[in-house]
């Protein structure tokens, strides 16, 4: 067993490929990881935003909470069209593709990249996030904490995640029933105690205000709170996995998934009000998550309060997981449709697209590494894109029930609409709210990668035209290669050399480059090691031709030569012999001159359509 | 003009080579340039040994200087007979080769090339140690200037020093003129002052006597009071550069710079006494070096010592440059007796040999990291180095007069006996009393040196048994190759590749790699666009064959097809064409997969004699 079959596991054969049948139960996991855990960022996303107005703060968190419960539910019935709509799978992209045409789609695909980053980035760092508010003593090494993380998923994804469900199963119901519980506890004292329940480990006070209310930061707050509603499209990616009758079950786990997340937003913004929690600064080393401080408020440091840690923390962290599954699989679409490199299309030895999984790994690093691993950070450039892949798709929709045969759904179009309309207008909300923060990285980013797509395409036609040929094979005007063979010495890798070049043409020029510009002894015993045999054996004799190389470069002169050979030969092919002496082991490397390997790449970069290199390996034993 | 052009110089062409004609002024500074500057740095790594024994320890500086002075004296009587009788170039290697056989030749080309590491190493911190003295607040610097000194040699050194005796003439002189008159001042106001003369500057107090005087201290002190003989070999190594009569010029120069080398260590050792100047810690931040402290207590922090400073530094830096002109010498000279990699041997673009100059750099970056440029750690690995290569080249000159024909020259043998008997004695106190201050290094790497070169030539003889060949072209079992070449479609770049495959064998094996086991559209076209236009010409049909592979690899399955193919057909050559597209744009790279590379490297690696790889490019214009 291989060391890559250890980490990454057996290849697996394209058979072995099985379908999956998914039902409520395990759908909720698989589908409603990313848009669960968003309770454990969203939230405390917009109340970081509310630190200055102080404690007055902590009474704005409802009315907030309840318009973006609102924005969830328009977004919910939405995307329940959707999978009606398409049960084979409505990701943005197909959606945005079908009705509003190849710009929107791709604009529609950009916008989830980058989503998908980011939901790798910030379920990474929040799920860290959380830990470290558990124990202060690892929030220095919280950048270190993050990759190792994203190191491990991508492993993992790596590998394949055929038992996903199961994995995923455990922590997301334990997360569920933690929340639940706290939110049930918080709710009991606060009646029982008349609206003023007593944490059991009361929260950092709040410092004073230094800002006053006003719309602005309100807009803002709701900006960042808006990431609690990204992943809720992930159903509709993955309708086919469900089991029969899919639309049905796809649509019920989609409702759980909603409820759930509705019920646990509400409930920690009741939570926070009532417990007069505010925000800690996410940059500070004192930080502690939102959730953090509503767990020990409501139960104490207990088992309770690590059991629910690790729960988030597991959570979390699994969320990123959403990304690896999603991102790979939007990028091997676009390329089957060259609009990215092939070798995103290009199924790994674990019938997962690896280069999407590497790719999204590297850019999620590269992003934890220039934020510091800091979730805050990271939220200002979070929304933009899901809620543009939220629009472009609701708007699709639209034009999908308009352009359907037969009555129009009014209804239907009515839903799609206004989802489309809300989450448009929180695309512009969230961008000029975002704006300086950090959402301009977004608003650049998305027209760079549709202008990247559009020229890989151009791209990919402009070969295409060249090489595509579909007339059968043409066999006039062949004939036998010319053969240029380079020789410093007289020995056995040069005369296995020349038997190979006098078995494939007739015509055979040996190169000798030397220093001087008269005939060496190589030269002068070339009648006796060659001509005479030639001339005995009856065979057409190979020409010698001296190069004269004032600057010792050995290289360039045959390199020029050839190319100039096929300049005054225009029709003939020619083949330049590069004989290699070849060992197996490291340290050879430095025993010999890489001239060989040099002399192929040069021959390559300099030479044209008519001259090919044909290297003959001689292996020292 | 390109980069490299601008960075390294236009390359020269070999009949560019000029020979040399040195007279006594510039053969100086060109060969006594290393020597000369050991007064830098020899007294002073003897003095800061003598730390411990306080102001006592500057009594003891004269009868040191005694004793190294005649050391000096007998090795300069030595290296004049060398030159005699090697007016070709007398190098510690060639002497000890040609009389004392391989061994002792290769044991001191290991002593040489270590102890020309050491030299550049030594030279560039001693040179920014003179200038740190000079100005403390770069103390913290050191390192960073070291290596900057370090890349400033290397980069001219690449280019060739074609100029190199005028260059060095100025400093050398300089500094010759400076040390001569803070000596003759220093005698002049001892003797006004009858014997106490009063410093313009005072240098530091010593502290107080750590330790008590014993054999062990002074045995070590002059260890490394030894390193002020090194570089005195240079002249002996180049005596064909200088001018008629030859012998006599080199003798008078080496002459030249023995008298003045006395004259500033004796002159050196004299100041110290009398100015009671003792040596700083090396490692501390108050550290100054022995020559900045005479300076200042003769004439004061004037223009006198400022260019002084500046003409030591100069001097140091410029004498690792003797290192950089001799080590690629050596290297060059073992490379082609074949104890080194063959690549040494290559003179690059400016006639200088690249390799060794860059190895050089390295090492000495290494080592100048490893000991964080600070002269006094290196000095104990120096002297074990120069001084064996001067006892086996002194044991070599005995035995060249006494195989020599004629009447034995009993003064020439006496003579050459004292230098080999006495550097010996020296190499053994200075091996054992500077064995745990680093010393040890060096006597490890001596023999590792050695053991390699053994290697390396075992490795050349045992390839060139295998290679070599001087017998006439064998034209036997001629015959024409199989073809095998992949095609996962039909194209221009396919349609290419077969017409070259048709045109040099009659046997062509189209291999189609396919994730199914059974026939696909390509297959099925075959016969429409292959078998029948070759049918209809005449021509051999080439054969089809499909391989499964249910793990989606592709070049696996190709390159064990290739293999099993060669076995399956023991006499037969088997050329596996490669189509490669080829762009020229980077960019290019990431758009089109590495296949062709990655097939080319794995039947390279896992190929055998008769396997050979066709790479037939497509350009895409």
């Amino acid at each position: 067993m291989s060391i890559i079959d250890f980490v990454l596991g057996k290849p697996l054969a394209t058979s072995e490929e099985r379908a999956e049948q998914i039902g409520t139960a395990a759908g909720v996991p698989i589908f409603g990881l990313d848009a669960l855990s968003s309770a454990a960022y969203g939230p405390e996303a917009a109340m970081t935003l509310l630190i200055p107005l102080g404690l007055a703060g902590a009474s704005l968190v409802l009315p907030l909470s309840l318009c973006i419960v609102t924005l969830l539910l328009i977004v919910f019935f939405s995307y329940r069209q959707t999978i009606q709509a398409y049960p084979g799978g409505g990701g943005s992209y197909t959606v945005a593709h079908e009705n509003l045409g190849t710009f929107a789609g791709l604009l529609a695909a950009s916008a989830l990249m980058i989503d998908y980053v980011l939901t790798a980035a910030v379920g990474i760092s929040a799920g860290i996030g959380a830990l470290t508010s558990a124990e202060p003593e690892l929030n220095p090494h919280r950048l270190a904490l993050c990759l190792a993380a994203l190191l491990l998923i991508t492993i993992v994804n790596l590998r394949g995640l055929r038992e996903a469900g199961a994995i995923f199963m455990f922590p997301t119901y334990l997360f569920l029933v933690c929340m639940f519980a706290a939110i049930a506890i918080t709710v009991f004292k606060s009646v029982a105690s008349g609206g003023h329940p007593h944490p059991v480990i009361a929260p950092p006070t709040p410092g004073a205000a230094t800002e006053a209310f006003g719309i602005w930061i309100l807009l803002k707050a709701f900006s960042s709170g808006c990431t609690a509603l990204t992943g809720v499209e992930a159903v509709s990616n993955g309708v086919k996995a469900f089991r029969e009758p899919t639309v049905k079950v796809a649509q019920r786990t989609l409702g759980v998934i909603i409820v759930a997340l509705v019920l646990m937003l509400g409930g920690i913004a009741y939570g926070a009000k009532v417990y007069h929690i505010v925000a800690t600064d996410p940059n500070g080393n004192s930080y502690q998550s939102l959730l953090s401080m509503l767990l020990l408020a409501v139960a104490g440091r207990g088992w309770f309060y690590f059991v629910s840690i690790i729960a988030i923390l597991l959570v979390l962290i699994f969320s990123a997981n959403t990304a690896f599954a999603d991102f790979p699989r939007v990028c091997h679409i676009l390329s089957e449709n060259f609009f990215l490199p092939l070798s995103f299309a290009n199924r790994g030895r674990r019938l997962v697209y690896s280069e999407g999984i590497l790719v999204l790994a590297a850019v999620t690093g590269g992003l934890l590494i220039l934020f510091g691993g800091v979730t805050d950070r990271l939220i200002p450039l979070y929304a933009v894109g899901a809620f543009l892949a939220f629009t472009l798709s609701q708007a699709g929709m639209v034009k999908h029930w308009l352009k359907g045969e037969g009555k129009r759904q009014w209804g239907n179009i009515f839903v799609n609409a206004l989802g489309a309309f809300c989450t448009g207008i929180t695309v512009i909300v969230v961008a000029v709210t975002k704006f300086m923060d950090g959402a301009w990285v977004t608003v650049l980013l998305i027209p760079s990668l549709l202008i990247l797509m559009y020229a890989v395409r151009r791209h990919y036609h402009y070969v295409s035209d060249q090489v595509r040929d579909v007339k059968p094979l043409n066999l006039e005007n062949l004939s036998r290669p010319m053969v240029v063979l380079p020789m410093p010495y007289w020995g056995m890798v040069s005369q296995k050399a020349l038997r190979h070049a006098i078995e494939i043409s007739d015509e055979v020029k040996v190169l000798h480059v030397a220093e001087e510009d008269k005939p060496d002894q190589f030269c002068q015993n070339w009648a006796h090691y060659v001509e005479e045999p030639a001339a005995k054996a009856g065979l057409p004799v190979p020409e010698l031709i001296q190069l004269h190389s004032p600057y010792r470069f050995v290289i360039a002169p045959i390199v020029d030569f050839v190319c100039k050979l096929a300049e005054e030969n225009p029709t003939r092919r020619i083949v330049t012999i590069v004989p290699e002496l070849v060992e197996r082991h490291w340290y050879a490397y430095f025993l010999h001159t890489q001239r060989a390997a040099l002399l192929k790449a040069s021959l390559l970069m300099k030479g044209n359509d008519r001259i090919s290199v044909l290297n003959i390996p001689w292996y020292i034993k």
